[in-house]
């Protein structure tokens, strides 16, 4: 089972794509999409909308999870964010890829078996669950492999998920 | 110069086109492109995406002008509200027309000459600026025609936007 996580944002979209395969789990594909400050928004959307598009022809995942949005203090920020987020969930599901959304508790509680884990468990158990030398770097990769596997954990508990 | 005003959202999109030609302004379509509560809001973004793209095709609009999104009360709502206006926006990008986004006080204040204007103002200056017998319904197409109407006004102070 291959599953695009996203950690989706206008400045920076990350994404990790990884895969399970006999309760192994590793990391395919990641990278960060980047747009230019210096650019219109809907022409910033749009070059996301292209780039998550190949993403899924490329590495046809069987489900695409994103990081839904909790709102914290910059409303204007937060608003890009959902921007984008609509953009690759409207993208996957025209591509027929089934879409879910967690909330960044049900992912570190996925991932680091506590809802209010900091962002270093996070990126320190992401590490060790997709046996990697390294930490991912920048942190929105990480974020974005962390999505995936919280997927996973949620397609083992209920298999249905899985398709 | 034809204008697709849009009201975004996730279960309503209102859009109107409207021309100005000679310094008359009509309204040459008009409707609501509504998604299913029921289905998955992947599904329904995707949607709205293939609606949007549909009518900017048949259409072929100067510019797109997007309702912007001010946060209120309801942080769920208006989560999913971006995430429409984010595809919406990607959409018109895509297709290489021109997209503006004004806040609702700039509408109104375009509309009606007062930036707090209320609903039935703006409804009752949407059908009066457009010579209709009626108003515009329901409410999510008046305010894509406000939006539409706002930006061929700014597009008159500043010619330069309107191409």
């Amino acid at each position: 089972m291959l599953v695009l996580g996203v950690d989706p944002g206008l400045t920076r979209c990350g994404y990790c794509c990884v895969e399970e395969r006999g309760g192994v789990q590793s990391a395919l594909a990641a990278g960060v999409v980047r747009t230019s400050p210096s650019d219109a928004p809907p022409d910033r959307l749009a070059e996301i909308q292209k780039e998550v598009s190949s993403l899924i022809e490329e590495l046809r995942p069987n489900a695409v999870a994103v990081e839904r949005l909790i709102f914290g203090a910059n409303a204007r920020t937060a608003i890009r964010v959902a921007q984008a987020a609509g953009v690759v969930m409207a993208e996957a599901a025209k591509a027929g890829v089934m879409v879910r959304e967690f909330p960044p508790s049900e992912i570190k509680l996925a991932v680091c078996g506590y809802g209010r884990a900091d962002k270093q468990q996070v990126t320190r158990m992401v590490q060790s669950l997709l046996g990697l030398t390294q930490p991912l770097r920048p942190p929105d990769v990480s974020d974005a492999a962390a999505v995936a596997l919280c997927y996973l954990a949620h397609s083992r508990s209920t298999p249905a998920a899985a398709r």
